[in-house]
């Protein structure tokens, strides 16, 4: 699951963000990476906890739903913050940087993905 | 997060499931209880990795996008093999036992929370 | 679209709902049924809205957005409305009347096409 | 619901998109625009059938639901084009026209509304 740093090479008129020739970064802004990692940290921790509720064989399938769907939130809060942060500091300026198909086909993927409202 | 044994006490005039005066105990099938419980190490185990990746400062926001969406893409099907275990085992059976409203709120709060088309 | 009336023949040995070889009859209620209609008549009513929106070559996209949301947003709680009635009518006496798998399929089926949390 | 045209005073050191002082004007592209209408009023024909299928009272509840989720998969449909539309001609230039914060909050509340995967 570990990738690799994304490199992306600009194209050749593009100057603000990159100049000719010289490869673009693409990454995660490093306090939305942190906040992420401990929100994911947390999750993780929730989902011990219904692991453990799971070895009780009384355990009643509503109560095991409604654990699940506070995971399923908190995973959606970290994706709406990453979204968020990708809009602002790579889908913004794509015109600029020239890899404006892949930042548009990326985004609509990803969204497709999301679920509502949460 | 851990929930006590839950114990509904049987309206007096059913019979086919509880006896009069009998505690009805409603709780998860041991199969699909046990499937949960491997699903979701499953998906913790996804999130570490997850929770690594974002370690890496050149970590691109929509590789991270798309593990927080496989790792909720597995919790979905873990709420899927639930509830419908506690459709199948709870709520077909509501009105021979008569706990007819507890069940359809129930049911409708704990599909309100669910996500869309995972 | 148009669908014909829906019959289902009971299991011979429940009793409860439907007589030994009654047909059983599982229609909406008729109250919901009448709140679906005004309520969908109204949204159609927001799609015509729309349409003419949209006959205005200045209309920005996120206003479309927005009143395509307020539609799906209507379309919703009719299914919700639908869906209480229906899981309170029909879901919890499938015991009796017999019809269990189907009732579960049909069910289940039916919420994988739901949105989330609207 | 009509909304005026959206007109945007561009930062006056903005250029590529629009000159010092001019007014830009963000609007839903042409075809995407027409192809949205159609597949609107097609979801309004949709809408009208359901409404004469509610005036059976035999109307089987499960058909509704399918029916209801068949016009939101196809008002789904319209969002996702509009939405691509949009991210294309007016977010991914957001950086040189200068209105970025302006884009992304309104992207991420258009986003939220969003029913997941349909």
């Amino acid at each position: 699951m570990r990738r690799k740093r994304r490199e992306r090479v600009a194209e050749p008129d593009t100057s603000a963000v990159a100049g000719p020739g010289r490869e673009v970064h693409l990454h995660l802004d490093g306090e939305v990476r942190k906040n992420a990692a401990l929100r994911l940290k947390s999750a993780r921790g929730h989902l011990d906890g219904i692991v453990r509720m799971l070895e009780d064989p009384g355990v009643y399938c509503v109560d095991v739903l409604k654990q699940v769907k506070a995971v399923q939130g908190a995973l959606a809060r970290v994706s709406e913050n990453v979204l968020r942060s990708h809009i602002r500091e790579h889908v913004l300026t794509a015109n600029e940087r020239g890899d404006v198909d892949t930042m548009v086909e990326e985004l609509m993927e990803a969204l497709k993905y999301r679920p509502g409202g949460s």
